[in-house]
């Protein structure tokens, strides 16, 4: 039957999509292929790890418009990510940040190049990441230095991710109004602050400037790792592919 | 009379070099033009801003063997950094992270180059930061993307780290055993459980690896804010100008 | 003209009455006679502490029903309640309690006799607390001991909280379904889990136990400071001033 | 073999004392009989749950002056006192406070009345405890309430607990030079900055006031708990019993 998981399991197998509806909706066709090379009746589609969502959303309108080149990424994770079974101890992350999440940098740096890039064919981009547990309860925070192929700067990139629609969501029950929006302030976005814009499914990025180094923009990206990053993301998806018709079309 | 100060004030000025003992010794010379060119008896001497220090001291060894020639840094920096007037609200940093602090990442990317360049001209390489403030009392934790110019790697870069003497330091009072040192456990360092190494005046790299974006290494570096990067750090700084004989000298 | 306030001036003053709506509704007559004698065409009328709301609201079935002889109270107050200006540091609460909050403890001990006596005639048991400040953004607990003139225990005490109706708040606009509830888990009434309760409207009782020294119950009461014990507090007392007719009547 | 614990295993059985040294020391005198019963050449000698520690310690001179009649206490309590396995989780903990430590209340109440009473007859007094979990790593945080049987104002008990004296402890490796000190500053004790007091070992007590519904005074009293609360302490009982002959004694 058909499964949406949120699990790590399968997600790198070669014919399996990573999906985040509306974001790269072309790689759900490769269910067919999965459901036929398999012998299945149903299909097996992943959600993105929590900490790769928000990267991959923001990059989108970027890579769109910009051609991805590399990408740099620290994060500030919160500790539901790990839940409660072997959950973060309060003894670990009080008055203290936990620099090591262990195999999440890997999968980060993989499941960003096999989302936005075309089926069968990862991005060819770079991303180096490193990945910490902060004292919050729920709530990513990622700060991003993205070199591009083509020249942009803050002004261009915010345009970009301004404009970047996700009309493809529109009437799904647990679609966000809008799955990312750019916040002006510079002071934002803030985890508890910010982590239920869109109830938990809008990613919302800040402070995009110039980056010198890797020669594009840097900016700071927030999505709600229980929410959009699991549980309710897996619903979005679902809700998705019975309308695309990949679930419960009668046969 | 001679000033050892914490303050941004000066620390800019073409005449005035922001010095860390063990890191840019030769810079001090220049206090000798300053005080002539200011008809001063005295002069000032700058530390530099708290979240610089581990940051250029961690930069040192890597510059020395491999050539520094592109940085990015996310800091994770303490609440105490911003003192009690007009310091950080409970409010604000509970269950959050505040991704913003005004005129930070400025000082960062200047002052870094200031000391880590020859005296008169700052070193070449580009740096890229992000300042955020997370519910932390104490010690300012930095992810830091390093490119160098000469190849290296997580080893040849652990093993400069580890080679790096401060023999300068030996028998000063507030000088730690070591300035600099790198833990092999990949869960550290960690602000609660390492700020105090070396009484708040040693600097700790952790989690050194190669970094395919920039083409060099990548770590996470833990120093004291309040110690080593305030009020010790100048104490510091006062005994080994004292011994050096820039103060005190008997007219 | 009236004013519904939360601040603390004129709380105090004997022609001033403290008002909760479905609490000491019979004290607001006295707004008539504190208009004549002051020559006011308007009104003064001041909502309690924030730190007074939960434990008034908790104690008045108990009052109503067995009498209150004596209380004790330990308050765990979340540092919304000091405000930006002057407010609580994150250097002073991290990994930290506070245990002092000046004038705050005699505001209680006042306050919550002068809403559940008579008019005129403050209710006569003694009430201690000990206030201090936790780590928490939003949301007051608070460990209550009481001693009641006539027998209860922990059964007869949850039945009388269960049973309190407020149906005089009924359709007003801020009203929640419940001004009060008792939890029967015993892990709660929490700050992050619980504040929100009835729109941050409903004050959650839990714990409640049989209390052997001051021969009475014990239980644990939360209420959202910023909610129902300020802003949205005052909102809900002009709500039912205008509806009783204390407010807009024209003349 | 002498085994001093840590756990709670024996803790209530009638032959077995609950020790602590410069507060019950003629309790140790059970352990002879203890042996002889038991047919064992060592003994067990526990010491109390790390909550029990600052309130015995505190109510001590209290007793001895003006004889305890009756307590309530509520407890602040830090997250390693549930340890590693099983721990607090983060998610527990962060902007919140957890109501309930399932059978800490009754541990502390039986624990003091055993060890302020005479040896086979726990003291009379009620106690009546509410223990809470804050967001704290370490220091358990106490308000108290005391009735006495004679009168006390907050004068005559901190006169009282100021000239508590522990000869007995002196020269022992882990004595701290005062078990009991009493802090003026009416914001003291906290947690984060008092509970290394006496490198851990030192109970603080602050707040002392006269308390008008138990007629006696309240405080507000810090003890860290995996010092002298725990391992730390068992190894100060194990030199007081060594020092007393209990064990090593050559046969």
């Amino acid at each position: 039957m058909p499964v949406i998981s949120t699990a790590s399991a399968f997600r790198y197998e070669p014919d399996v999509p990573i999906l985040i509806p509306g974001i790269n909706d072309a790689h759900a066709e490769a269910l067919h292929d999965q459901r036929r090379a398999r012998g299945w009746r149903g299909f097996i589609a992943p959600i993105p790890n929590c900490t790769t969502t928000g990267l991959a959303v923001s990059l989108k309108p970027l890579h769109d418009a910009f051609g991805v080149r590399a990408v740099t990424m620290t994060s500030l994770q919160a500790v539901s990510g790990a839940g409660r079974q072997g959950g973060v101890l309060a003894l670990d992350v009080i008055d203290n940040v936990i620099p090591f999440i262990p195999g999440e940098e890997e999968k980060v740096e993989r499941e960003t190049r096999k989302i936005l890039g075309h089926w069968g064919e990862p991005a060819s981009f770079a991303v180096s990441c490193t990945c910490t547990r902060v004292n919050v309860s729920d709530g990513h925070l990622e700060t991003v230095n993205v070199g591009t192929e083509r020249p942009t700067d803050a002004a261009a990139a915010t345009a970009a991710m301004n404009a970047f629609g996700t009309n493809g969501l529109k009437g799904l029950p647990s679609a966000p109004e809008r799955l990312l929006r750019v916040d002006p302030d510079p002071f934002r976005p803030q985890p508890r602050r910010d982590r239920d814009a869109g109830d938990g499914m809008t990613v919302t990025v800040g402070r995009v400037r110039d980056e010198p180094v890797l020669k594009g923009v840097k900016y700071v990206v927030l999505s709600h790792n229980t929410k959009l990053g699991a549980g309710k993301g897996a619903v979005l998806l679902a809700e998705w592919l019975t309308r695309e018709g990949y679930i419960g079309r009668p046969s």
